[in-house]
């Protein structure tokens, strides 16, 4: 199958087939497809929670709505970012780039000082706003991967991000639960497979310029 | 290759060799991949600005720090999203489901006014906010769609979004220029492509729980 036909393939899976499990190999994949996403600067102010104890994914629902894919689905990540960074998260990040490099720290004094006077030129509100945003970039690229290699997906919002950061410990860690990002195989009996996909016409979502 | 190569293959293009160009298939599979990327409740409130007018691209190179993909890339898109929605959104939406599922627009109440609560629900800077995350998902899949058919790429932010939004008419249209993304194919001259990629290690990354 083309991409275009895998990307037409995948839909917001409902219900799982919950004996079928993702193998160690798929996992990884999914993990990787995570943790390789760009992210503005490079910054990867984020982390992604994997979630195995069946009890806590069981809480997990009762904070999302009762949705069945919290606990139904293969497996069950939590998208976090930082609620906040500062000049020493960094210079972390400065410190991982010389060591994978190879080059000295000094040699990226003036991309450090860009990004520090990035950081803190913006409100609190904007800085949260501009992390927020970065993981739905992992998102995107965790739903394409799981498209790609036949495994079905949900991206989902809308649940209780207090509740979530209370269960999986988030706030002492200064994270924030943004998206659940939920990969497994489609139950034959979802009937939302058979949902013709909804999306404005081209005509209509493209500005040619 | 697998996707894993083609994840690790992949970076933030700098330099795209201008004698390249991507395919009318290869432009038409970015453009269905931004498509149908999946958004909230599948509200899409956003649009893509395709720029081909060499001259425009200059000017939106000058606004976004001179930074060379805006000229040198095969292809330019920004992202785009409403700056905000109301009721007659949402009723377009339900319309579009209802058209393309051929059920009556009466059978969606329950989905339409649960949508409109949400969006009543917010301020209109969270609404803003909310608004402007989805459309890094699309970022995420185009990111992912371009690296498996080895298109390079380029997501981006910083840039001068007001002057975007001028130069491409987005205000007129209740619109805000959010993301760019460049692809084409990487000059064999762009060092980028030599250095190694800085990733945060696994178990820093994530929380098992």
């Amino acid at each position: 199958m083309s991409t275009l036909d895998n990307l037409n393939w995948r839909y917001a899976t409902k219900h799982y087939d919950t004996s079928k499990k993702l193998s160690p190999e798929q996992v990884e994949l999914i993990k990787e497809a995570l943790r390789l996403t760009p992210s503005s600067f490079g910054l990867q102010a984020w982390k992604f929670v994997h979630v195995t104890n069946p009890e806590l994914r069981q809480q997990l629902r009762e904070a999302a709505w009762n949705q069945p894919q919290l606990t139904e689905a293969s497996d069950l990540f939590i998208l976090a970012t930082n609620a906040s960074i500062d000049e020493a998260f960094v210079d972390r990040y400065i410190k991982s780039i010389a060591d994978t490099r190879g080059i000295p720290a000094d040699a990226l004094k003036g991309f450090r000082d860009m990004m520090v006077g990035s950081v803190s030129g913006r409100t609190p509100e904007q800085l949260e706003t501009w992390l927020s945003r970065q993981v739905y970039i992992a998102l995107g690229v965790a739903v394409a991967v799981a498209a790609e290699n036949h495994i079905d997906s949900s991206p989902m919002e809308g649940f209780d991000t207090a509740k979530f950061d209370e269960l999986l410990g988030l706030s002492a860690l200064g994270l924030k639960s943004r998206a659940i990002f939920a990969v497994g195989f489609r139950s034959p009996e979802d009937s939302d497979q058979n949902n013709k996909k909804v999306r404005f016409p081209k005509e209509e979502m493209f500005i040619e310029l």
